[in-house]
């Protein structure tokens, strides 16, 4: 097992499009390992659907063996069918999360959107804007499913109660467990090195 | 890869109790491998719930290698925050189906009852007693779950146009997709021995 920086995945659920991002959040400034779209879309049967995500999810957490997992919590619609297969995605990924021995956050839109831009009812290209000049991302991604999974991942490294790295998936002791995340890598900073 | 005789799993879908009947129908009349109900009330974290379920799927999946899932169709409550509930805990259960390459069907309550019993209005009672008398069984579950479980893999055995066994789990080929399940059992009668 190596000692790794940590890794928050964002995952922004979805049965058509899901929005995946993989941040590595060890050094000063985070740096994006990845953030991209994968499309359902042409995939017609629907359990078929649960496979894929079920797959790719399994592939993502294997190889990129992230140490939380952020997730969008979910806007109460009042469409129960499509809240139904909106639980199904996130039944998956937070299954094959704990699976993985991975922390588990839900942020509400109004809360990644607050953390980020500082204003809950900030619309998604302000919250872009902001994301693209903090992380120093040169193109805008093809679908914004990724950009949102990026900004759910970043939530959760600006939050200071997040206990992220309570993980087995880095095999750091974390003697701050009720400190801040800063203050975890301050801690941990010289055995967080690659 | 042994051929064998093909098994229908069941699950009665549930966050506190979940209910899990794996049906034998290889023979004339079909014989219940097992129905239980595993209760997951003890574990308070929603997260590690989803977890339990998708290791005691798995182990399952891998175990007894059924053919075919039948699972109840939800009934749409009004409920948002339950039908996300039951979505995460399809999910899984579905996703990993598919990734055993087992066909999934959905029945709903109704459905089932009426398939059992010949009215759909019956009560789980009465579509207990049937079950008891068709398939042998002496004792009661401790839970409905459990017997839940088991009539919805009856249910599927029941209908006329169940392809039970288009899966790669048993190697037999199916000259006799669009028949019904009986047609199957009867082309395949000597290859489907233990």
């Amino acid at each position: 097992m190596n000692l790794k920086e940590p890794v928050i995945i964002g995952v922004d659920p979805g049965s058509e499009f899901m929005g995946i991002a993989l941040l590595q959040v060890g050094k000063l400034k985070p740096s994006v390992i990845l953030f991209e779209t994968i499309s359902l879309r042409s995939i017609k049967n629907k359990y078929e659907r649960l496979g894929v995500i079920h797959k790719n999810m399994h592939d993502l957490l294997n190889k990129y063996k992230p140490n939380v997992l952020s997730i969008e919590a979910p806007f109460y619609s009042k469409n129960v069918k499509s809240t139904l297969t909106l639980g199904r995605v996130q039944g998956i990924i937070m299954a094959l999360a704990i699976d993985s021995g991975i922390a588990i956050y839900e942020y509400a839109p109004r809360k990644i959107k607050k953390s980020i831009t500082g204003r809950g009812a900030a619309d998604k290209k302000q919250v872009w804007k902001m994301l693209k000049s903090i992380l120093n991302l040169k193109d805008d991604p093809q679908h914004d499913d990724a950009s949102d999974a990026l900004a759910i991942a970043y939530c959760h490294y600006l939050q200071k109660d997040a206990h992220a790295l309570e993980s087995k998936a880095l095999p750091v002791k974390n003697k701050n467990k009720k400190g801040t995340w800063k203050d975890f890598i301050l801690a941990n900073k010289d055995r967080l090195k690659k």
